[in-house]
């Protein structure tokens, strides 16, 4: 009996467990504990509650440890979840401060600071154990689940994993719908109270969704309001061999709690131990900018095993892109509408002729990005394939490897090539990721072959295998399977329709950027919002970069289309800024040569901005407001600035301490025109130049949807 | 007003159209009509009726034909099924008497012989045309579906197809139980209307099993019993780009319908136009012989593009196999339960000591081998990954070209080739058909390297991508498209729990057979029933061949573990029969060499038979009950005889009169002895020699699920 009782005692004790943490600078403490076997977190900021007692746990779908002979018994797991009967029975604790460079970045240097908690849970019945593991940053709380290898925990199905984050209060928040298959929505601002209201028109549709009720995805950029605002961003990091997940919202108690993407069968996650599921990171600050600043979905990835990161380098291209999304001209190149790859003989058809990837454009292109100094040039609808490329569940729709008849790939690269020039590669794949995954050796073979070293890769409509979705384990794993065949090629990676990055160009630094949102091809599709570049940053961005597409220079479509009431819903300096405040190191000019042409003095700040950085200053942001940002180019000392304005026209003090103190810049600014307008008169701006120091005070206007850039060199 | 009159009088006219069809020889009819609007086709055979009035058509799940910019609106088509508001447009017949060679065949001339009319039938509301073909050959029918390319008619998705087969009379079946996953069921013999009764208990538990309630697999085998019976068999040919079928049954109405394998959405088959759907076959009788003799289903298949067949061989096997299937040794090499591929380091593992492909023990079956005449060796279980391949959904579970640090690749196929033994490679997918794709190209790269010309695959387990099924569209794709792939490198395939063939082999010749049924393996996983092996060939084997791995001589598994109640059901004699019995040009000896090493003039029988044909004779058969064939060796002239029965001992007389007349054979007769029973004393036999000619008639005694075997060589 004595044995027993302590064996209670012990219990008792373990169960009831709590422990906590602190950040290095003292000014976030997380809180874990066990109730009754369950486990929670909570985490404070100043003394304040930023997070209340938060549950943390999964739930198992079905055992899938089956073994020969009792292979049937997929016995239900459900008693055996992994959310309660837990005790503690270890705590490790660890810090690290540490610096890294990115092979591309905003800085030279990233930071890794945290201080660390482990704790080890036992299950008593089922005789497991987990570990959560805590990081507390300067910046905020990163935090997952640790499945070791173990006799009873060797293979399982999630169900559904449930962490919850609960805000003590009611927020602003800028949300878009949770959905399992796409991010290209408009953002909402609003309370958190009132997102269930408002879900329901929060979206339009898309070439493939599965939209989730009441929930919303990650990055969720919030602000508690008041006296003394608190910036917060929810969001995940190395979301690897795990869906992506969304946030349920329960509104009433200002509570958000992860949904995961499901598969075709309604199975989220395959796991065989050992394993970690992705980190959820809650990023903090009064301070905006600090949350905008915050490199702590990066950290908390690992770093590259590649061996050769030589061949990934920032790049600045132009493409034959936007004249089809405009609907100038088209990605098929005949009058076909159904088509057999292997069968279908594409020189007998009859061309369409609007088909933009022929030989004759593509070499406008390339004269006019390669005496702009650009160093690419992205060609799409290159390939067969195009005339029913969408919307049939086509799996074997693209080879990647077959022009069109008019598109002369040898002797193209040949002239790109000899003008100094790179194409840029193509690969659509239409979400037929199984058919991709066929080709992809061919493909980037290919590319070799003619001297390709990027590509940019897209997942229009829905994926195949059919059932998966763009944020399911599945399809996860073959977007940084095909990063990693890519690094077998030397070929760096732009994806789209793909999954938002969680940070994961630290591992895999070639995979350079997704789209994952909605893009300035929008602007062609229904518009964004003026406020639409403020809010990306806050949330899409903080876990890599996106090929956003700026440098819109002819923003009304009806410079083509007479009648067209479709544009560009900014002004022509704020497409300039865009290449500042979005740090995207695979940057692209996206308007068309002639429209440059027009306005090659605007065209300069193009021309020299960087896309890779030594240092990067958020001088000033409000999410769906404002962004100021001042970069410093990659090894050049050159800075830039950029600022944007949400539907609202702002002024602007520019504070240049951020220069090196005594020295002397020469500013050339790229500023809206005192009539610019960003409906009625887009194309108006003024371009000055300004000798500056860190002691100068530079008072800008941004009209409503405006923007400036600005360009300093030292003058020495 | 007239216009629109004469265009009811002709909607009327065509509405109700009625045209017939006759075999070659006249026996055979098939009516087909259209009630109003809805196609019906019937079948009679001698003037009687097989197949009454039965519908045709198909639903469509929803329309997949979205173009760009609308892609959202998957309208549901079901109005527009193609299974009603038909009028005939336009009919066309057709007829063919030609002789084709198999690459490898029962027979060096197959005849196709049919005459054939296309009925081609017009939607009014939708706008559409589909034919419906009909090919009546002197052994049954054919049919299938074709949709042409077309305006309003370009790519949809099937709901079900709705074909219907409605007998008049109950009847004797030959049946398994409907899924989507597995065929390896015991069939079960019952009346067509006592099948829902019996469906519940026709089934044991598999690996991978998705059972279709009161539904049967096809080939179907059918008897209408009486004075004249007749013996129908429903089957489909040439399943490609389109699930398999099962047949639901209504057992009030002798009525099957056929029910399509859905994918993980329920989808069954992605068509883009011009397509057709595989044939539904109907072979009739009064001879039981004639249906087991007919390549109908051959006939229906294209003929190949291969451009090189030469490496296609019949092929005599041995195999380090079935000593892993009874427990006695492992496919694992070591005691881990949970391996990394691409992590775990193999070598450094805990050998468990039963690792059957070894060095040591791979030398002794190529020494066996060699030493009495075969062709090849099969190795299971030589490639890492076997510790925790099955029933864990895992996707990365074998690479297919890194061997257990005990299996030295070269060293082995430098030794076997020595001796004139080609390895035989083995894949086992476990189902994940998508990392087999990633991963085909190098493993038989690693074959064509070391001089492998044949593979064994496998999909143990449920199918990758999650919720495809082993009989659904997506993965009968894959099956072929690995054949072909497998042709690029001139390799033969023996592909296990994969679709059953419906006659593709003429189409993919280096597709040799493929398992998906229950073979000698499950003698030790709960056994065959002593009539398994005289139903299997007029069910499974109708569309090609199977590698049932005959040739157990110690059948009692005692043997190897004293107590073990588990036993082949078979005497010696009779597995020796298999082998003329069971066509299979990829033919396996599977017992161990010590086995074998007993039984010399048993085994000799082995060693002397051919696996691949000039010439085919069913002397006798009646499903469920006994089997007697005598084939022609291909290029020898050299005969052989096998005989089977069922549960009941037999006596029968075989008539040799196929022999060549005024020609001399010496008979070497393997018999079951006095004595001998599958049961008690499966391993006596009697073997002598006998001068026979075409007018011999020799007496021979199966006793209970017994069998014998005759070599016949020319004396000249």
């Amino acid at each position: 009996m004595k044995k027993l009782t302590i064996g209670a005692a012990l219990l008792s004790m373990s169960c009831f467990y709590a422990q906590s943490l602190k950040s290095p600078d003292g000014k976030f403490e997380m809180n874990f504990q066990l109730k009754n076997g369950v486990p929670f977190y909570n985490l404070k900021y100043d003394g304040q509650t930023v997070v209340e007692d938060s549950k943390l746990g999964l739930r198992l779908f079905k055992d899938n440890s089956a073994k020969f002979g009792e292979e049937i018994s997929k016995v239900d797991q459900s008693k055996y979840n992994l959310n309660d009967d837990f005790t503690k029975i270890a705590e490790n604790r660890d810090s690290k401060n540490e610096t890294w460079q990115p092979i591309l970045g905003e800085k030279k240097n990233y930071i890794n600071h945290y201080n660390e908690l482990a704790v080890t849970l036992h299950q008593d019945k089922a005789d497991r154990n987990i570990i959560i593991k805590f990081r507390l940053f300067n910046d905020g709380l990163g935090f997952r689940y640790e499945f070791p290898e173990q006799k009873n925990l060797n293979y399982f199905v999630i169900k559904e994993e449930d962490t919850e984050f609960d805000f003590p209060t009611d927020m602003k928040a800028w949300w878009i719908p949770g959905d399992y298959d796409t991010q290209e929505y408009k953002p909402t601002t609003s309370k958190v109270s009132e997102i269930p209201k408002l879900w329901a028109t929060s979206y339009e549709e898309n070439t493939s969704q599965t939209l989730i009720k009441n929930a919303v995805q990650s990055p969720l950029m919030l602000k508690r309001e008041g006296k003394n605002p608190l910036y917060i961003n929810v969001a995940e990091a190395a979301v690897l061999n795990y869906p992506a997940s969304n946030l349920e919202v329960d509104a009433q108690d200002f509570k958000f709690k992860t949904h995961l993407t499901p598969d075709a069968q309604g199975a989220k996650g395959y796991i065989q131990t050992s394993a970690t599921t992705p980190w959820r990171t809650i990023i903090v600050s009064p301070k905006a900018e600090v949350v905008l600043a915050s490199k702590m979905l990066f950290n908390l990835n690992e770093p590259t095993k590649y061996k050769d990161t030589s061949y990934i380098k920032p790049t600045k291209y132009m493409g034959v892109w936007w004249e089809m999304i405009i609907g100038k001209s088209q990605w098929a190149y005949s009058t076909a509408t159904n088509v057999h790859l292997g069968k279908t003989d594409f020189s007998k058809l009859t061309p369409n002729g609007k088909h933009a990837a022929n030989n004759q454009k593509v070499k406008e292109y390339i004269d006019f990005a390669a005496a702009n100094g650009f160093d690419g040039l992205l060609i799409e609808g290159w390939n067969i394939g195009w005339e029913d490329w969408f919307g049939h569940s086509k799996e074997f729709v693209f080879d990647f490897i077959t022009p069109y008849p008019d598109f002369d790939i040898k002797m193209l690269n040949d002239y790109a090539h000899a003008k100094g020039i790179k194409l840029i590669m193509h690969h659509e794949t239409s979400g037929s990721a199984t058919n991709y995954e066929r080709w992809a050796d061919q493909a980037f073979q290919l590319m070799n072959k003619y001297g390709y070293d990027a590509v940019k890769t897209g997942y229009v409509g829905s994926i195949i295998p059919r059932g998966e979705h763009h944020y399911s384990q599945w399809t996860i794993n073959h977007y940084y399977r095909i990063a990693e065949k890519a690094n077998d090629y030397k070929i760096m990676v732009n994806s789209h329709e793909s999954v938002r990055p969680t940070g994961e160009s630290r591992t895999y630094p070639n995979y350079i950027s997704a789209e994952a949102a909605r893009g300035t091809e929008y602007e062609a599709f229904g518009g964004n919002d003026p406020d639409h570049q403020t809010i990306l940053p806050f949330t899409r961005w903080m876990g890599g970069s996106m090929d956003y597409t700026p440098g819109i220079f002819q923003t009304k479509l009806d410079y083509y289309f007479p009648g067209d009431t479709r544009f560009v819903k900014t002004t022509l300096a704020k497409q300039l800024a865009l290449y500042v405040v979005m740090y995207m190191p695979l940057q692209m000019a996206a308007d068309l040569p002639e429209n440059y042409a027009k306005h090659m003095d605007a065209f300069q700040f193009i021309k020299d901005v960087a896309a890779d950085w030594d240092d990067t200053v958020i001088l000033s942001a409000e999410p769906g407001d404002y962004i100021h940002t001042a970069r410093k180019a990659k090894g050049t000392g050159q800075w830039f600035v950029g600022g944007i304005t949400d539907e609202n026209a702002r002024d602007f003090t520019v504070d240049f301490s951020f220069l090196d103190k005594g020295k002397k810049y020469e500013a050339t600014i790229y500023e809206d025109g005192k009539d610019a307008d960003y409906i009625n008169n887009p194309q108006s701006y003024h371009i000055y130049k300004k000798i500056v120091t860190s002691k100068t005070k530079l008072p800008v206007h941004l009209v409503r949807s405006g923007g400036y850039a600005i360009s300093l060199k030292e003058i020495k």
